[in-house]
């Protein structure tokens, strides 16, 4: 919300250059008739009025070069207004328009990001004070006591959780919680927790001979390195073997009815050749491994959608619809670049997160799709706009020579929709709004102007998510030197537990103590713990030595407290 | 340059994305024409090349909607296509390509920054060492030697100005410097020194009375804060003037050309009050004051225009033309608001800096003029396109309804530069291009792609460069909290000088000595040192963390060459 003032500033300082420069059209217009071209009217500048609507349609750059084009007849020297105003308004403020929005929605990232740290730690300060007021050593926090609190915070966990929690906050291995340590139970509890067996490292590894053997020799093919580099080929082939077939119908377009898919078994044996690569990877890394990697699921729909295809175009009858469906495989060359991986990774991301803009931009559209139908539902623009410059765009006859343009219009919302979408993408919108102007009144200006104003900050929106998003991703992974930040994706503890100690967790009416923890005994179960990330947690590794200042504050203020 | 690759591999992106769309764009046709609607040739999808110019003029959304129209016709799910290639394309490859510039336009100002400090760091130590090898104590740098390294490097100044850099580098009052003391050379060798006389406040605090007191009353009327809100109430008022002036004048068109701008005294007066209000200033703070502050210079030549402009209206037969500069008088309304004095501000800044850019963007232009002009010099566009879509705009005939889009060719430099700004701003630029390719051959079409392609390239550069510029210094003033940049705008130093010292310094039989920093007598003699801060200056200030940051690396570096 603090947003909007800076916003409504750069929007006033558009709107007030462009009132600036329709006086200087007007003027250069006054001069222009007296001493240069006394019969020569510029079409678009008769009045203040009109040249402020045609300046503001040149923000949109839509009415370009098209209302330039009288004055360059006259003086090749008329072409500098334009250029200067384009220049000015296009380049320069419509940039700095972008840069607030850009700037303040970085900024609400950034603090967001703060308010939930300072919000974890006041929360854990809470919990920890509440916790040890009925220890003996009133600064840290026994087992027992930390395992009460997480019953109540997560019940459905067992003792064993519990107690893994536990001992991977302890990093100090006193076999109490300090107060910094309790810190990171955000973390910790959302971790699931396996038993990693010593050999357990492919999921084939319990099956009976001969078929660990097979399974395993299945593995090591599914992971070399030459098996990707073959698939990539493949998909390199498909795409040109798309491209030349698609290129010979096109140029041979006389019998492009009469060609039949069917027939393509080269077509078919891609998919098959997919097929096969999905079966191995599956069978070799086990279906959970498969399934649970973005990239494999990506892979996997894309091949069902390549068989569901061709079975389409073999059984012609029923399927025909989804031969739309082929160049879709392409997107499997998604695979092949890092930056192309990251690409994906943000349209991902952004469809997870773009649902509050998506209300947003939903409610805007439905709010002016409602007016519009208000006003406009029995506009007719068939033939509308005779003797003005967008006549032909209306005009419907028998003889060919059709303008389609009265199908834009309000008469249901999901046509209301289309026609907005073309108000937003901007070019020749124009056209429909000069269409109403005409028709109803010259005042419907209102309405188009309004909606390309509240659309353009919405866009600026969009565009400064999108820049914010896939920015952070590549910072991310050059601050962390990864290759992807999905090798970053997943947090990691590993706690060993002794005999002891499993005893403890696995018998419920074993009193829990600390002092397994602290006496460090030879421990030969290892527990796993892994968590997937979230843009939370990205966010605080990224701006660590952020995070570390906001860290000392808190200390600074404690003290302060304390002391006061 | 190594911001190229991936700049190449989003537009190879974009251009796959393309390519994908055509192939499904042929095959809806096919789908189409097979099922739906055997008669119908969706006209501009005819080949794969066809879907492919479509799509890419689509990306520009030039062709939007009419592109869509008769499909939309036929059928309204149609929309479907567009938009959901207009959102992935334009709204989302596209701001990745941005994010692209744009990340990799930051980091090379950062990297700018981190070069130049290593850069002076470098050159600091090596003169260090050379300067203290022939010292006593080799660890500090005296006085004498420093003096004998500055005239060299500095051979204009005087032996007081040199003393006084020495006085204010040697923080710690050792009367030597240190290495970390003797860093800030570059700082302090910008300074412009002064001596400050205790009372001298006001320029005019020399004159002899009578005049110093009416001075002091002008300086203090001329800093008083409602003269200034006095002036932005008349701008205020002279807006509104020129507004209903220009309106009343647009209403009664008829007699618009009789309109006597001489005989409105409103106009005169409003010049007046900014002219006395120039003069108030400029004596009350005098001339020094007045010139060196930028706002003042502004409203100095907008004064000074405005002057011109009043003074044209009245001698109607010489300068009736700068009637055009009129309006200009309103940029004074830019002092108003502090957002708006950043935007000026980012203005002139990237008018000192966008020089690098321009001469980039004029050898784009000139290269492709030169090759537009070689192409294309003597082709007749008029008339041109009998029987196609954009015939129209060819059109020349007598009764009227002539397009003058013939005018955009490449007859000379200056008309080949109006054609490719045109180019660049992308609007109706495919009926240009459709044009060309109708009169010379289809292969034309490369050079506007190409065209195209690099204009979007460096138009994306200065949307990064605004941003980035605009960005910084909304920034540096949220950091520094501060009003507004121009408060932070000059580097300041005060050093005193004792009766001593001076005499040390004026007179050059004297030997030099630090022992009377070390000894800090009581000064009577107060030097004022001042210097504008450049752009490197404020983003040392603005990433101050991380210039410590590389500090301690260095330490770290020196520590480990002296341990090896
Ligand atoms: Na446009
Ligand atoms: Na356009």
């Amino acid at each position: 919300m603090q947003s909007l003032p800076p916003i409504l500033d750069m929007i006033v300082l558009l709107l007030f250059f462009m009132l600036i420069f329709s006086i200087l059209a007007r003027y250069e217009y006054f001069s222009c008739t007296k001493y240069f071209y006394l019969s020569f009217i510029h079409q678009n500048f008769k009045t203040i009025q009109e040249s402020f609507v045609s300046l503001f349609v040149l923000l949109t750059t839509s009415n370009y070069p098209d209302v330039m084009m009288p004055s360059y007849h006259k003086s090749r020297f008329y072409a500098l207004f334009f250029i200067v105003y384009l220049s000015l308004e296009l380049y320069f403020l419509m940039n700095l328009l972008l840069a607030v929005v850009y700037d303040s929605f970085s900024n609400l990232e950034k603090s967001k990001v703060k308010a939930l740290f300072f919000h974890k730690h006041e929360g854990c300060m809470h919990a920890f004070r509440l916790l040890v007021t009925q220890e003996v050593k009133p600064s840290s926090l026994n087992v027992k006591h930390f395992i009460g609190m997480m019953e109540f915070f997560q019940p459905n966990r067992t003792r064993r959780e519990y107690y893994l929690m536990f001992k991977s906050l302890n990093t100090s291995k006193s076999g109490t919680l300090s107060n910094e340590e309790f810190f990171r139970v955000y973390d910790v509890a959302r971790l699931k927790w396996k038993l990693k067996s010593a050999s357990a490292e492919i999921w084939s590894s319990d099956f009976p001979q001969p078929f660990r053997g097979a399974f395993k020799g299945l593995h090591r093919f599914a992971t070399w390195k030459y098996f990707d580099y073959f698939i990539y080929a493949v998909i390199a082939g498909n795409f040109l073997w798309i491209l030349i077939e698609t290129i010979s119908i096109s140029s041979s377009s006389v019998i492009m009815e009469k060609y039949n898919f069917a027939s393509s078994w080269i077509s078919i044996s891609f998919v098959c050749t997919y097929c096969v690569e999905a079966v191995i990877k599956m069978l070799g890394r086990g279906p959970k491994d498969y399934f649970t990697s973005g990239w494999d699921v990506f892979d996997f729909l894309v091949t069902a959608v390549s068989v569901v295809g061709v079975f389409g175009e073999i059984f012609e009858e029923s399927f025909y619809y989804v031969i739309v469906l082929r160049p879709f495989r392409l997107l499997r060359l998604f695979k092949v670049k890092r930056r192309y991986r990251d690409v994906l990774g943000t349209l991902f991301l952004l469809f997870s997160k773009l649902i509050s803009l998506s209300i947003c931009i939903i409610n805007v559209y439905y709010f002016f799709a409602i007016i519009g139908m208000e006003l406009f539902l029995n506009t007719e623009l068939r033939n509308c706009c005779k003797n003005t410059s967008v006549e032909s765009y209306y005009r419907v006859s028998d003889t060919g020579d059709t303008g389609y343009y009265y199908l834009n219009n309000f008469e249901n919302i999901f046509v209301s929709g289309v026609t907005l979408f073309e108000l937003t993408v901007v070019n020749n919108w124009y056209i429909i709004m000069e269409g109403y102007a005409h028709v109803f009144s010259e005042w419907v200006r209102v309405y188009f102007m309004l909606f390309y104003i509240v659309m353009m900050v919405v866009m600026n929106i969009v565009v400064a998510f999108v820049l914010e998003s896939f920015m952070f991703r590549i910072n991310y992974r050059r601050q962390m030197q990864l290759d992807t930040i999905d090798d970053d994706g997943v947090y990691k503890e590993e706690v060993v537990l002794s005999e002891n100690e499993m005893h403890m967790v696995n018998v419920l009416s074993c009193p829990l103590t600390g002092d397994f923890i602290a006496s460090s005994e030879a421990g030969s179960y290892v527990f796993k713990g892994e968590s997937q990330r979230s843009r939370e947690d990205f966010s605080l590794r990224m701006y660590r030595d952020e995070v570390e200042e906001w860290g000392k504050q808190l200390r600074v203020a404690r003290q302060d407290t304390i002391n006061s």
